[in-house]
């Protein structure tokens, strides 16, 4: 199996995050990737570097206003008399018939979706790398591996098609289906990240030659809140392309893995002939945000039941935090799919 | 002229407010009050406790679920683990199709429009009183008189069916309005805060009964960013029935003045029978928030205008925040708008 990572994606080093309503370290620190790559020396991968892709997949899942917003928010916010190191929405667009506006602050409101994503000056970058690095790994799938993994940080699952949000900018998964679709693949995106991976789901909720499907905690009383129910199943030629499995806060191995084979028939009857799995490690029980209870013994047998479906796999890293599993919890998933079946299908 | 003011009001004392990305002093102190009512007392006014009106007006103006987040969130709030001392939004439902939330964190972003409304355990007892207050005074107008005064803290123009916003929580204005509309008249709001009336445009969008005209900086380069456009003019029933005059940032009196000329005639023209001013004295040249160099006299002058319109007229107070010259802009436009034509017109 190939790795990649961006070692430049480190100086992405973001400070702000409000949590119940105190501001407090944000979770999502370089040293995740130190720890991640741990994790693969520990089942013997060595990242290589991604080269740089062009913009194509960039602007088949996000709009031209926001990555400009983006590229261009550190160094507008910047000239704000007394502003924050970090460009920090402050004021939304919630009701209707609103009109995008041409200031950074407001454009900032319109584009951050919470106080989870504060632009620094390093982070469109590393937003552009990590997306970089997701291609890197499709494009080996795409052209014949079984597998590739992407260390993609910042992560991507809740990045919409013009929205930042959940410690997410550019949407590395998004960006690599879009790619295996354009060059002809059908593929199907797993997301097994504690949280619902709500910008992708809305990136491909009308298209019907990419299917989605989410394995996560109830959004009821857990982030991202407004999406990932169960009654979400697309609209238009999507109808019926997503599917949502929320499971109870606390959730162990047993039901998540359920959950797992039930995504997986999914993706089967679907005609999926390619899979981008969104591996969030935050299912951990060790895992500070606390919202499943899985072992790392289930995060393996997690990596073996998506080595049943016999598909060339794209595995995109999201989530999970700084714990001491961290690293471990790594190798026990690509351990798992490693020891699993060899893919049948070609893309 | 009779005046209202609940001074239970003063107990609302919100904390947060985010400004550029920092976390800095919220600018809607109870001073602000002691301020106005210096103001009054200046043209000779002693302000009455108003009445507990029904609750038919608020119906009017805002959603039953609103309505039941605002009364119950600081103590659902106070149960978070580590929570703050006020409820503030962390994540808002910025993709589409968002389900509505039932845990208090969702539920905070769904109506908490931005970093400026935080709501602690006597906001909600404080919006409902300043609505009382502009019942009041509309009252009062409805059964004869030719103006009266509501002194409301918070302020109400930017509060939405559904959304807080910009210091406010409940519209007391748009309460106002909905009463004189339902006792029989045809009623004109012109809100001439510095800040566009977002939350009394929404309101009342598709309703061709009242007009609303808002006089304001250029939300182009200033709160609240994404509405109060020249091209907003309103749909359905209610096309046609809403204007907004935006200024550029630091207008004088002259300008200020021709605008709120311009609007008066708009109002002429609808037929309005009743007028409700949302008076913002944040146009002043010394006030915080810095979009406009009106003068104290300028302010006198609007007086003076809008008592040329002859119409019977419910002075609601938005904003204007701490400067020496708070009282006296008031104690300026009450006496110019006293010292003007007695009003023609009963709604």
């Amino acid at each position: 199996m190939r790795a990649f990572y961006a070692a430049e994606t480190a100086r992405h080093d973001p400070h702000h995050f409000t949590l119940r309503g105190r501001v407090v370290a944000n979770e999502d620190r370089p040293e995740r990737a130190d720890r991640l790559l741990d994790g693969l020396a520990r089942v013997g991968l060595r990242a290589e570097a991604p080269p740089a892709a062009p913009r194509t997949a960039l602007g088949e899942v996000h709009s031209p206003r926001y990555l400009a917003f983006l590229e261009g928010a550190a160094g507008e916010w910047a000239q704000l008399e007394g502003a924050s190191a970090e460009v920090i929405a402050n004021a939304q667009p919630r009701l209707a018939r609103a009109t995008y506006p041409s200031g950074i602050v407001g454009r900032a409101g319109w584009h951050l979706a919470d106080m989870a994503s504060p632009i620094g000056p390093h982070t469109y970058a590393a937003a552009v790398r990590a997306v970089d690095t997701a291609l890197a790994a499709a494009d080996a799938v795409a052209d014949g591996a079984a597998r590739a993994y992407a260390l993609c940080r910042p992560p991507g699952h809740h990045a919409g098609r013009e929205t930042a949000g959940g410690h997410c900018f550019l949407n590395n998964a998004a960006a690599a289906a879009a790619t295996l679709a354009r060059r002809g693949a059908r593929p199907a995106i797993l997301d097994i990240d504690v949280h619902h991976g709500n910008g992708t789901q809305s990136i491909f909720y009308a298209r019907g030659d990419v299917l989605t499907v989410s394995v996560h905690a109830d959004p009821a009383r857990f982030y991202p809140w407004f999406w990932g129910h169960a009654h979400e199943g697309g609209v238009g030629e999507g109808e019926g392309a997503n599917l949502n499995l929320p499971l109870p806060l606390g959730t162990d191995d047993a039901a998540w893995l359920e959950a797992i084979a039930v995504a997986l028939d999914r993706v089967a009857a679907f005609g999926a002939d390619t899979l981008v799995l969104s591996l969030g490690l935050d299912v951990h029980a060790s895992d500070p945000l606390g919202g499943m209870s899985v072992t790392t013994e289930g995060i393996a047998r997690a990596g073996e039941r998506v080595a049943t479906a016999r598909l060339p796999t794209v595995v995109v890293q999201e989530g999970g935090y700084l714990s001491d599993a961290l690293g471990d919890n790594l190798a026990a998933f690509l351990g798992g799919l490693a020891g699993g079946p060899i893919p049948s299908a070609t893309p």
